[in-house]
Formats: C-alpha cells, structure tokens, sequence
C-alpha cells in the first residue's frame, strides 16, 4: 500500500501537519556515496517559491535516520525524514462536513471512518511526496549513466507557462499541465513480462503521485490514429538503434535503448480560490464554498521532479529485479 | 513479475506455440458459483473471427485444474488452462535475426539471451491474455453489484471503427484504437492511498496487456488545459453523487461510488503486410521486411473484454484489501 | 498464500483427487538445461511403495505446460503439473460430519465455510507437495555446485529405522521422524537481514510442508543448556571455515560458507489404523473413529525430498536477491 | 528483506549506534486507542537492567513520526522511532579484521563489501527488535480479546533461571535459554495454507530475532518419537476444544481455537567475557580475542517480550488476510 518494489522498496510515511513525513528505502545496494547534501538539490526544485506555488515554505532539510555511514550506503534500510514546521490546521476544520469538490475530503472520510488526519490534507496532501523525491535521488544514482530529466511542457493547454500561470494567479483559479519525462542513455533488457512491463512500473508508481491524470508512452493517445507502417519504428543499427521512438524506448515491456519517452497530464489543483458547489453533510443541503488556506495555483510546476522519482525508483527495481535473475551484464 | 495482486493474485503463464496458456487464481474467497462454462462468453469476445482480427483460429476451451469444486470456488488456487493447437511456428524462424519493428523480438533476444520460445511471439504474444481474461470472469464475480464494460470508441482516429476497418484491410496495413472502460455501481472507499491507488493498480495491469500505450482516467489528458473551477466535480447530494465525473469516479486514489471511467490507446497491431525496414543482425545490414503469418488489422477490436479483465482483477484485489484491513462494509 | 519466493517464485495448485496437481516457477533464469527426465529422481523419491508409505500408487508423470524450450528454461514461468489417477474419494465422505483428530478436517470446514474440496484431504493433502519437489528441481541446478541431502536420522524415536517401521505396521500405528538436510557447498553471503534470515526464508517453507512441528539450525535447541564460550564456532581460516557449526552455517541471517545443518520434526501420521476419539458434530455426541483409507505409516519417510526442495527454493531465491542487490560475485 | 506481513506490514530500521532505530506500520486498521504511554509496558521488559543483561541502558522512548491522531491510528502508516543514546563505538573498532566467533562480523563484512556500519553490530544487533516490540505493541490489540504471553522456562538447561544466571555472571560467560509462547482465545480458522500456514509465519518472524535457534509447536520434536494414536488430540465438544494440545492449537497450517503453543531455543550471546579463538584477517594469523562492551549474559531474558510481538505481528497479518478474504467473522 505504501510501499513499491520488489527488490528496490521505498516506503514512504507522514501526514502534511503532523511530526514528520519521510521513506524508508530498502535493498539498496551498499557503497553508493551518498550525503545529506545529495538531496538538496531535488528538494529544493519540488519546493514552493516560484509564482504560482504556495506560500506554504517548508525548509525541508533532511535528517537521515538509518542506513548511510561513513557518507555511504550501508546496505541497511535507509531513512530519511524531514520536520513538518509551517503547519496552518485551522484552514482545514470544516472540510469533513462540507467536503471540497476535486479532493479527498469525502473520500477519505468514508474509507477510514473518520479517523484520518485531515489536517493540511494528511496523508493525501502533495507534501507526501517529499519522500518520493529523497528515495529518487538514491535511485537515480544506480541508474547512472542513465539520466532522467522532466520538464513541463505546457499549462493550462498553453506552451507559454509563464504567463498562463500569471494569468491564471489573476483570475484567482488553477491550472493543470502536461510534463514530459526523458530517460537518455537507459540500458537495455530492463522490464519483466507480464505484469512487470516498464510501463507498468512506471505508471503505477507516476499514478500515486497526487493531481495525475493520465500517462501515456512514445506515441501515446496520438498511437491510436496511426497507422503500423508508420507508427513501427525501424531498427537502423546493431545496437537496436531506432529511427522514430513511437515505442518510447520500449518494446514488450522491455527497454530497447532508446530513449524511454512518457508524458503525464496533471489536474488543475483542485483548491482554488474560485467559489466552488458542494455539500453539507451536516445539513444536507448544497452550499458554497470558497477554499482557503495557502495552495499552488499550478501543482504541475512542482511535479517534474518527482515525476523523475517516480521513474527513477521503478527502473532501479527493475534493473536489480533483472541483474537478480540475469546477473550482471552491460548491455 | 508475472503475477499480480496483493490478495487475489493472479498469475498467467504460457508461450503462444507452447502446450498450453493460462493462470493461476489465489487468494479468491470460497463459495463464488463457477463452472467452465461461466468462461464461455468473455472468452469468445477475446477471440479472432470478426474481420479485422487474425486468421488463427483456437477452440480456447477451458479446462478447470483445480480450485472449483461441486461447481463453487474452494478457497484453493484455480488454475485454468487451455491447449493451444492451431500453430504455425515456421512463420517465425527469421524473427531473431531480423527483428520485426515494433515487436520483442529484438528486446526478448537480448534480455533472455536467446533462450525466449519465440514462436508466435512466445510469452509475448497477445495470447497470454487468455489468462488474464479467465482469471477476470473471476474477479467480475467478486464485484457484483457493480458492473465493467468496455467498448472501442474509436479506431485509426475514426469513430466510424467498422468502414475504417475495412479500409484498413485493403490497404493491407493496420491501425489502432482508443477503448473506454466504465465500472457502473462501484463501491466506494475502495483504493489504498499512497502506492496503491485505484489509478496505480488499474493502469499498472492494464498497460501489461500488449499494445497499450496510454491510460487515462476521467478528463484524463483534457485535465492539463482545464480550470480548477471547471475540473472539480461539485457533490450534490449525500451519497456523494457529483454533477461532472471529471474525477473518473476516483478522488485521492480512492473511488467515491461515481462510475469509474478511464479510457486506453491501443496502437495499431505491429505486424502489418506492408514492407517494413529493420536490420539483419545475421549480416550487419540494412533490410526490409514483409511480416508474413496471421494478425490482426486491428488488434484493439479483441482488447475491450481484456481491459475489462484487468480492471476487474485491480479491483478486486482491492475490494478484498479493504476488507481486509477495514472488515466487511456496505458502502 | 500458495506462493512463496520474493525474486524466484514457487507457487502450487492442485487438490489430492482433482483434476491436477503442479507448480508454476517465475523469475527462473533462461539457458538453464531441463528436461522432463530430470523430475524423475526426485520426484520418485516422494513417491510411495516402500513398507511404511500408502498403497495409494500414482505414476506422477511431469506434463511441462509452459516455460521450457529446446530443453532450457525460457526465462518465462514454467508450469508443470501431474495428473490425479488412482482416486478413491469414497474414503472421505464422513469427515465433515466427524473430522479426524490431527487432520485439518475441522479448520478447513469452518475456514472455507464447507466449500473446500476434502477429497483425499484436498488441498492438505501431502500430495501438493508434488509441486514443491518439480520447483525444487529447478532451484536445485540454480544453486549448483552447492549440494543439498537430506535423510531420516531417526524414527519413532529410534536410529534403526528399518524395524522402528516394521514395528508400528504390526501394530497399526503411525511414527514420526527427524529429517536432518546438509547444504554442502553453499554460496558466502546469502540470506537478508532483517526478516529475511536464512533461517526465516527456510522455516517458512519448510512449515508449509504438511507434518512438521519443529525446525531448528545447527546446535538447535540443545543450545539453550550451552554456554557461550562453547557454542561460538572459532573460525580457522581465511575463508571463514569454522572449527565446530554450532551455528549451522549462518551468522546474523547469513550463510557463512560452512555447511549449512537443520533438523526438522516430523509428526506421526494422522492416520492411523488405531481407533481414535473426536466428536460428531451432525449428532453432538463423542464417538469413536477408525480412519479407512490408503495412508503412510511413517510419512517422515517420504519428506527427505520435500525438505531438501524446499530448502532450494528458499536458497535460490536468496541467491538471485542478492545478486540483484550486490550484482553477481563468487563468494 | 526489512519487512513482514502482506496485509498488515511491519518495515524496520536502524542501526545500533546511528541516529534512530523505529519501525513502520502499514496496513493498519483506523480507529484503534493508542498512545505514546501504550509502547512503555514492552518496551520496558525488552530492556535491560536485570541482572544478566548489558549495562548499555538507553532510555528508549518513542517519538510517533506519524499515523496516530488524537490518539487514535488513522489508517495510515504509522512511524515510531527512539533515538539511540549510550554509544561506546570505540567498543566494536577491531571486529573487520578480527570477527567474533558466533557474530555477524564475519558475513556482513562479506555481504556489504565492508560499507556496512558494524559499531554496537549494527543492523544485526538485537537493538534492531525495538522496532518490532514497538509494533507488537500495535498487532497486540488488534488480536484482542486473544491475549499472547512468553516466558522463559529454562536458562543454561536449568528450570532455576536465577541461580543460572548468577552462575553465569560469575564465570564471565554467557548461557543460553527456552522460551514459551502462548495464545489465549485465539480467533479460529486463521492461516493460509500452502505457504503461510500459521506455523510457516511464526517462524518466518521469530527466527528473524538474533540468537533464535530453533522453534517448535506444539509436541514439537516430541512428535517424532510419539505414535499417531497418542498425538492425535481428541475433539471433545462442538467448539473444537481438544483434549490434548499436541496440534499447539494448529491443524493443516489454521488455528483450530485451542491455545496457540510454541516454544523458541536462544542461543548462549555470542559476547562472553571468556577468551575467544578466532582468525586475524590482517595478519592471516589464528588469534585470541575478549570480547570487550557491554553485553548480555543471558539474552534470552530480553526476549520472551520480542517473541510475543513477533507471534502478535504474524498473526495479526493473518487475521486481516482472512478477513479480505472471508469477510469479517466471528469464528
């Protein structure tokens, strides 16, 4: 449930205004340098600052728990967490009773019977994430050379983002966005059939993150109004090399050395300072709500690099996942 | 790997020319009415026949190994197979020295070091859903009340799927489509947040089918141009209806008793009639390929029962999680 | 529940008088050379026919579904199962009514509600470990050239085994026995901590075996009335070879090079020709119960296969985790 | 690796002498009572400070990260950690190049290629159980009204555990002991054949505690020297209630609602004060070695309170897989 691997397990915790939030990082292989400074640089990019995120700061500095000595990994779980300081609960009293529309106000309240920790939206709040990023930065290290870098690539359907997101702050509303993920240099032969594809890695752990909306690999949607001649992509030389990417790098499930290609759509952020339709449930009658508290008018700023957590993570499991059965090989 | 689910937990296995495909089913509560005939109807909807679809023509009888007993589930594993017999394995004899484009073929060699069963596509093939079907009647079971459906909406870019069928045939090409999957009824709180979503667990299946290449769930890709004011679905009443299903039926991974929609882009069959260009490992060269063997036109026309598998599996996994850690609840 | 294994997965089917019995075996390697002649050994070694073992005679044919081609493992799941033949389901009808003490009669009519199929004891029978022996084939040619035996040291409480045997047939009665299995040879390094030890991933599987009702590693329970400065195993040499095995092989959860040692405890059949005590639950009265039927005086004689199997699996699954997580290394 | 369960899933961390050790909880019903106060009572009887364990005294107190609000668990996971304190790391400076005979100096220094942290024994030291009392503490009252209980019954061979101990402290060496776990009331119908039986479970977790050598239920290795008409236990009336325990209150891997018994062999500790033979790797020199630090002459004191949270955590695991299974029930 909260956890994702099979070799490579990442487990992460923590609700938006309680003590902590953080992972636990399990079968990592020992020897892989790593410093609390390491994460400052993927943390510092999920954070807010920029327009058009919260005014929420969290100084997110990392405490590493367990599992690095000596500026290495150890090959014991690692864990890190980070406090949970700028915390404003009383923003969210009321949401138990007059849900809001887009979140997982109702849906929460119902699968855990009222008991969940609904503060700053608890444990489905976007600051969950920060974990997903830590374990990321640990990932990508084993996937080295290979190099994974996200970008968003449009918001509110427009390739301008500077000023859809301006334009967005003024009108007091949110909007969504398209991201773009690239692997270069990925080794070949990593992915398990059947159930165990790349996308399917990929997808299940890009679709915890919260806001995401769809996923799509190479081609994509655009696949389903092509044609074979065109959509297959030739093999131009002895290294699989291919001439187009419909295939996003991968062919059964399997890396092919391409370049792995996927996009993600992300929501508008579901509060806004937009009045917004919903109901009491303590009255039963429809009503109005406007939500406060301090949100990102565009969340989709903050997702590439937890994005490439979310890649970096599944390739590394299944990269050990193939060397366990494989042993090791360069390919 | 090939294995899916945290409590029902289905396993496929199988090669396409091999002596028979199918799959184990655990974790399936006692008492479900079963008998070999119940796999009859989806069965038949996953096989060729209909213009468009492959010439290669199976029985696909089932045969029960075990699990079901005075015609109910046991509680014991069911494991379901069926022979394969209409095999024509020299149609693949190039395929490791010239890879078709599009296919494993290429990825398979490497990743198994040649020792992958490639006739017909081996464990690749789109035969290995047989499995994943069967083992999804199941799972529809386990569901009732709520009902699965999913249908081709459209097919090379055209929602007029039986004339661009046509066409497509007598171009001797093939193309893909875009499948819609509603779950009607479902019951809510069913989804566990972080790792294992309702979207996670859906899409992590479903792009285990072949030829997937996107999944999206409600407004889906649209969401990335769209208002918070406009996405956010308002609740209207107290069981959590909501006016707009933006949501896909899903809030904070969990569903919230809307119906379930997602949709999934399936690209055109690999193998098309039409000359292709690859590269001769045998001789370092360039060269063209013309696939022979029987396939598909469009191979999205067979998939809709097997997305409606998936789901089912996904959502009985999760339904029986729930219960699990919550305890039986009408909800 | 019937799988077993984190990278090399065991899982089995099958019931004592249905359709099959088998095994499916994912995350096998490819290239590994197999042939249906090389379960024979094995395989006939768990079979009966000796004085001690039931008339119940099956010919335990291996069918391969799936997995193997040209005589290698393919790297996609291999299936083998075996037919049911010589049946006599008759013997069984009674014991939903009056189970058999020792049996599981009693908890699998209340755990499946009365749906289990208890023919021949089902799904408890020992014959599903006709599974574990096909698995314990392959895991066996993983491990080489670590050796694994397995025999009987005692039964009835008795070193002569022979006569301990021939005594309790006369007498009608059921004995049980002390398996003692070697590894010999082993692989440095295997076992992960924390939770899973070599001597957890062993005990879990060897548990799982029908019959046994104690495991212990090395000095086992004598080590309780030892003093530390005897029971510490001086190492000798640079390889780590240690002057005593106390420990078994295994320090903190990890094969040490050593041989590894475990005894495990064998209880007396269930069945016995004696007439036993137990209650009627149609008519709620105590009765007296012979146990008709084809069944093993001394059952230990049949497991020294069984446990040497299940021994395999948990170490090749050890053996591919670590080298997912550390990479290949002779140790 | 570093966690247990399928449903209810315990993850550990730590090392001896880094930052923190703690535990996380997933998988956990909302809405059970439980505070920081709750985890004293365990954690205090897993500590030292009796006469025969370390003088290493840390004042172990929990800090809930997360997953407790207003003190209640809120279904998502819940993190409990202490800080570690009373470090002497000069202690443990020699042991890569001269390993304790009976430690893990040895295979952990081979299996994490020297990177692992070794002071106070690192991950392998039996400070590491904190986290899993600290969880039992959680499983416990999710089994109630069952009710577990362990207790040493013998020390060094000797039911007079006190005198034995003296004994030991007085000889500066270290001796070793038996435990024995009961279940009171224990739920019926619990565990899962093939592979997680309940016996398969209970040792998977306890033989993951250090210095566990053995585990039996029941008659145990008792059994092996009995006859099938003498340990089969009689059922005397329509709850299942047997006459004799032979069974440890287990039939075919599911609890049959008599008292769950088992008992668990602890080795001598490894540290005794006695001189040492073992192999200087440095010098490739056979060496003698003391032991210096703060050790435990009888570890097994320490564990019957570790044993129960392991017994407590397998079945905790195995209740709520039966309830995502079966539904909830009264049995």
């Amino acid at each position: 449930m909260n956890s994702f691997g099979e070799v490579f397990r990442v487990s992460i915790f923590g609700e938006s205004h309680g003590n902590s939030i953080g992972a636990v990082i399990d079968g990592c292989p020992p020897g892989i340098p790593v410093t609390a400074d390491d994460f400052v640089h993927d943390l510092s990019r999920r954070r807010s600052g920029r327009t058009g995120t919260t005014k929420r700061h969290e100084p997110d500095k990392p405490e590493i728990l367990s599992g690095i000595f000596n500026d290495h990994t150890t090959g014991s779980p690692i864990t890190v967490i980070t406090r949970n300081s700028d915390k404003i609960s009383s923003d969210y009293d009321d949401f138990r009773n007059i849900p809001r529309p887009g979140h997982a106000d109702f849906t929460a309240g119902i699968k855990y019977s009222g008991f969940s920790d609904m503060r700053g939206s608890g444990h489905f709040s976007g600051r969950i994430t920060w974990g997903l990023v830590a374990a990321g930065v640990i990932a990508k290290k084993i996937l080295q050379p290979a190099e994974i870098s996200a970008r968003l690539i449009s918001a509110g359907g427009n390739p301008d983002i500077e000023s859809a997101i301006e334009k967005a702050v003024l009108e007091n509303d949110s909007i969504g966005g398209i991201i773009e993920c690239k692997v270069t240099n990925p080794r070949k032969a990593i992915g398990e059939p059947f159930f165990y594809s790349v996308e399917s890695a990929i997808s299940h752990i890009v679709f915890s993150i919260p806001a995401i909306k769809g996923v799509e690999f190479g081609s994509g949607f655009s696949a389903a109004s092509m044609k074979g001649s065109v959509h297959n992509d030739p093999i131009i030389d002895g290294t699989g090399r291919t001439l187009t990417n419909n295939a996003g790098g991968i062919n059964g499930g399997i890396t092919n050395g391409n370049e792995i290609l996927f996009r993600v759509a992300v929501k508008p952020t579901s509060s806004t300072g937009a009045e917004q339709r919903t109901y009491d449930f303590s009255t039963g009658q429809l009503t109005a709500l406007k939500v406060k508290g301090r949100h990102d008018t565009c969340i989709a700023l903050r997702i590439p690099v937890i994005v490439e957590a979310a890649a970096a993570i599944a390739l590394a499991d299944l990269l050990l996942l193939d060397r366990g059965i494989h042993g090791s090989r360069s390919l």
